[in-house]
Formats: C-alpha cells, sequence, structure tokens
C-alpha cells in the first residue's frame, strides 16, 4: 500500500509547476501554549485555498489520451471541486462537478471561475444520482478522494514537510474520508521518516474512528459541522488500511474547540483556516495526543475556504 | 540619506537569527483582477504580527553597553510597542512602553507578554509627556521609528523582496510616518534596483500627502481610522525626504477600501491584515498608481494585529 518513494517523488514534480510550495511556520505562540515545538504547514495558502490541487492535478495529467478526451467528474460541494477544476484546466480537459443544489453559491462560483461546467442537482442523494448517470452517458472518469493517484500526489505536502523540518517526532492530520492523511502516510514512511501520524476527526463527523473501530470502513452519516469538509458518509477504501496500520489512532474535537481554533489561528498566526483546516490544531490543544513535552509537532491547516457568515460566527 | 549596501546587509544578519523571513506570495486572484503580476509580502508573518521587530532588533543590539543598561523606552499603543518589547527581549534590556489609558488592553497584554513594563497613562498628550518625564528621570534611550538603525533594520524586508524577485517593477507600501518606507527605499536604491517606490495612506490621516504639499514634513492630527498603525500625528523628519527623493508619491484610499482590502486578503489569500497591512493593496486595487499593463508589483501588508470586533465589522 506504501508506493515506493521515487513514486512520489514523479507525482511531486509532475504538480510542482503549477501549484505552490506551502510555508512550514513555527508557531512561538502555539509553542508556548502546549510545550511543544509546533510548526503549521499553511495549506490554506495552496492555489485554491486548500490542498487538493496536489492530488487532483497528479491524477489528471496521468489520464490516457482517450480519458483526458472524454473528461472528468466529480461530485463535491467543497475543495474537492475546486481542487478537479484547477487540475482540470492544467490537464487541459474538460471537467463536471455535480453539486446539491443548496450547495454554497460561492463555492459554485468558484470552481466556475476555473473553468469547470458546475451543475447543481436535488438533494444530495439526487445529485449523486445524477453524477453516475452522466458517467455512464458520457464516459467521463469519476475522480475520487481515494484513488490512488490522488493520494500520491496530496504525498507532497508531507514531502516538502520533511525537507523542511526533517526531524519532526509528530504530524497531526485532518481526516475526513482519510485523502489527506493517506497521502501523509505514504510520504512518511516512504521516505522511512518514524514521525508519529495523528489523524483527527469532528464528534460529529468521525467516520474513520468508527470505522477503525470496525475494523474496516463503514459508512455513518455525518451530523452538521463548521469542518464540512471532514463529513464524507463514509471512510476511504484505500484510505483506511492505511490509516489503520501507520496512524496512532483519531482524537476527536467538539465544534467549540473547531471554533476556537479557527479564532486562535487567525488571531496568533494570521491565517485563515476553515473548520477543516483548523481541525489538527484543535486536536493538538486537546492535550489528548500521548507527545512527549517539547515534541516537534507539525499541524497541517489544510485549508481556508470558509464562508465570511461562519467565520463571524467563531470571532 | 542611502546608507550603503553592506550596512543594511549587517543590519540584516544582526536581527536574522531572531525574526522570520516571511513569504513573497504570489496572487493569481489579484492578478487576475488588477492586469499585473501580483505579489505580497505577507509580513503579518512576521514575529509580534508585524513588521516592526526587523527594525527594532537592529536598533536596540547596537546600544552601547550604557544604554544597554538603563533600558529602552517608546511611546506607542500599536505594532511598535510589541516591536520593542520584542527586540528588548532579544537584547536583553529594559524596555518600557507609555500608552495613553485607553489603549486596547489586547496589546497591552501582547506587549506585556514579551516582558516589557506597560505603562497606561492619561489621554494622548498626557502619555506623551509622562514617557518624556521617564526618560529624564530614569535616562531610557528614546525609540522613534525614524530612526536610522531603525530604518536601517527594516530594509530587511525589500532585500528579501529582491532576493525573491529581483526584477521586480514597482513595490507598494503602507506610510504612516514613513520608517517602512524609508527603509525600503534604502533597501531598493542602495542595491541599485529601479523598481518604482509608491506610497499609500488613508484619506483620515494623510500626513505624508501634506507634507510633500508643504514640501516638508508637517503636522496633522489624523481622523479615526481602521488603518490605526498609519496615523501618526507628523512625517518623520528623516523618512520625509527618502520619500520625497525616491517615492512616486502618496496614494490615499477610504475606510471603505481598506476594509474591502482586509476582506479581499481574508477571503482569497487567506492572510489576515489590519487597516494598515491592507493598505498597500487597497492602493493597488484603486487603479490609480500609473502601471504598465503586466507589471510585477509587490505590495507590503506590514501586519495582521486587528481585533476581532474589528475585523467582524468589515465581513
Amino acid at each position: 500500500m506504501i508506493p515506493p518513494l521515487s513514486t512520489l517523488h514523479a507525482a511531486a514534480a509532475r504538480a510542482k509547476p503549477y501549484i505552490h510550495r506551502t510555508p512550514l511556520l513555527r508557531s512561538a505562540a502555539f509553542s508556548k501554549l502546549t510545550g511543544h515545538e509546533v510548526y503549521v504547514k499553511a495549506e490554506m495558502l495552496q492555489k485554491t485555498g486548500s490542498f487538493k490541487p496536489r492530488g487532483m492535478t497528479n491524477k489528471l495529467l496521468q489520464l490516457s489520451p482517450e480519458e483526458k478526451a472524454r473528461g472528468a467528474i466529480t461530485f463535491s460541494a467543497g475543495n474537492m471541486a475546486q481542487g478537479l477544476a484547477f487540475g482540470a484546466a492544467i490537464a487541459g480537459i474538460k471537467a463536471v462537478v455535480v453539486m446539491p443544489a443548496a450547495a454554497s453559491r460561492l463555492k459554485a462560483e468558484a470552481t466556475r471561475s476555473y473553468g469547470a461546467e458546475v451543475i447543481l442537482h436535488g438533494d444530495v442523494s439526487e445529485a449523486h444520482a445524477h453524477c453516475l448517470g452522466l458517467i455512464e452517458k458520457h464516459g467521463y472518469t469519476f475522480v475520487k478522494f481515494d484513488d490512488p493517484a490522488v493520494m500520491e500526489g496530496h504525498a507532497s505536502l508531507a514531502l516538502e514537510v520533511l525537507e523542511d523540518l526533517p526531524d519532526l517526532d509528530a504530524i497531526v492530520v485532518p481526516v475526513g474520508g482519510g485523502g489527506l492523511i493517506g497521502g501523509t502516510i505514504m510520504a512518511l514512511r516512504a521516505s522511512g521518516s518514524k514521525a508519529r501520524i495523528f489523524g483527527v476527526e469532528p464528534e460529529n463527523a468521525d467516520v474513520m474512528r468508527l470505522s477503525l473501530e470496525a475494523g474496516k470502513p463503514v459508512r455513518s452519516p455525518p451530523k452538521p459541522t463548521i469542518a464540512d469538509g471532514l463529513a464524507p458518509p463514509f471512510a476511504g477504501e484505500r484510505c483506511f488500511p492505511l490509516v489503520r496500520d501507520h496512524a496512532e489512532g483519531i482524537t476527536l474535537v467538539s465544534e467549540t474547540q473547531l471554533g476556537e481554533a479557527i479564532k486562535l489561528l487567525l488571531m496568533r498566526m494570521k491565517l485563515l483556516a476553515e473548520g477543516a483546516g483548523a481541525a489538527s490544531l484543535a486536536g493538538l490543544l486537546t492535550g489528548k495526543l500521548p507527545l512527549k513535552p517539547g515534541s516537534k509537532v507539525v499541524c497541517v491547516l489544510s485549508g481556508g475556504n470558509i464562508d465570511p457568515e461562519r467565520l463571524k460566527g467563531v470571532l
């Protein structure tokens, strides 16, 4: 399940001309607060405001000429939508994104701005069915978050962390379906790093934790959460075994803790994280991660796409 | 008035172990919006949340042993207070900051957290008089924003910009008393760069523009502005001639334009700028800077210390 490092380096090189190398920033404030040496990987500064272009670009650039000619599709109202649209523009192919009709107009507009066709359709299950129908009709490639090439692309984030801080002790990663932590695990283990890997989920959307308990990926409808990017109804089939075998479990955070982490990141570090993006810091701040004092810890701030109204609510 | 480049390199080297090298980030969104190639120097990510530690650290490390033994003082309720406190902690000397009694408790607390003695006293002129009294009594070194060593320290910001983007066409700098633009001018001209330098002031606090009109530094009480960091009642004596001789005038921005720039920076770039910090982008977005289309323009985002309530007001 862990690809060779050469595969990950090739993926990183493929996307590199098109994406940002985001900074790893040391936080004096959070170091003082936790007793660790705390760094954040500021991935909200990535193109489209989240880590998604890393994997999407890598995936779409590797499609066959036939697949490219037909185009790619995904079902998402979040960062994956913009990530697909961005990657498709790079690869020069058609992108279709299906969102439920109630999706944020801002996100629909942002996705369109990268050149994708955005289809707003029905409720969640109707939109999903519509997406599958379009695939059948047009032969689009369905891009999912647990696609190996997507995770291999996401691995570039942790490769950059390793370049900047080779002797990190631990990395804390927000977990939704598991695509980002999957790529992080690939990068660290393929590189031979022994850094510990901690996942964080919202209490209201803990499908990976439930899957670990069940010993297999399960489905579980999420409750509403400010970390809407971490709320898929199922854990990724290919992500699950990586998390099971290489991560040290899942720490849960409350909505209050997520809101506080967003505010703290903004006021102390001047960085805007969305709920999903701040989950790693929220997890660290619970004090529940079993870390030795003074550990070098990296919190992955995976994205910053949050609506102004929602942000006001936590300030 | 322009020091030799070796002086500026020595100043940068002096402060380097203690401060961050902040990233220069290219903005696809603002490039599209303006028709230029827009970069931002994300100085809100600097220690203390503003550029001030650059100059303060350089200044305080160069005090004589006698001066160090007596300590340093400044009169500020803003970023300079935290900058002095930070630099004094680095230099291992006592720091005293006098603020008007009505100063933000958050800022007073932040300044104390770096180890400075904070004295809240009376209104603005009473606090200023109290500061002068303390200098007479204790022999503190009074650190001002137009001190040459302070400006030489601030020059490291533009030296970093030149390293990252040697062929920039223009740099846009927020202007209060003129310390930051002074240091920027020193760096660019000492390096032989021909990049054009534009200053931006709030309409409500335009003492440098008034000084340029008058042909000498004048006093002018500011009206309230969200860019409180740009509202000294006078232009710096040593900054004025630098701006007069090397900058291409001052562009004014309204309170609405400042608020919009803060919101745009947050939503598009995920960076929190205070009013002063966003002034450079606000100036560029007026479209009034006489730039050729496609110019490589750097906006200096000088700081990010804004209260949550004030931020809510612009979201």
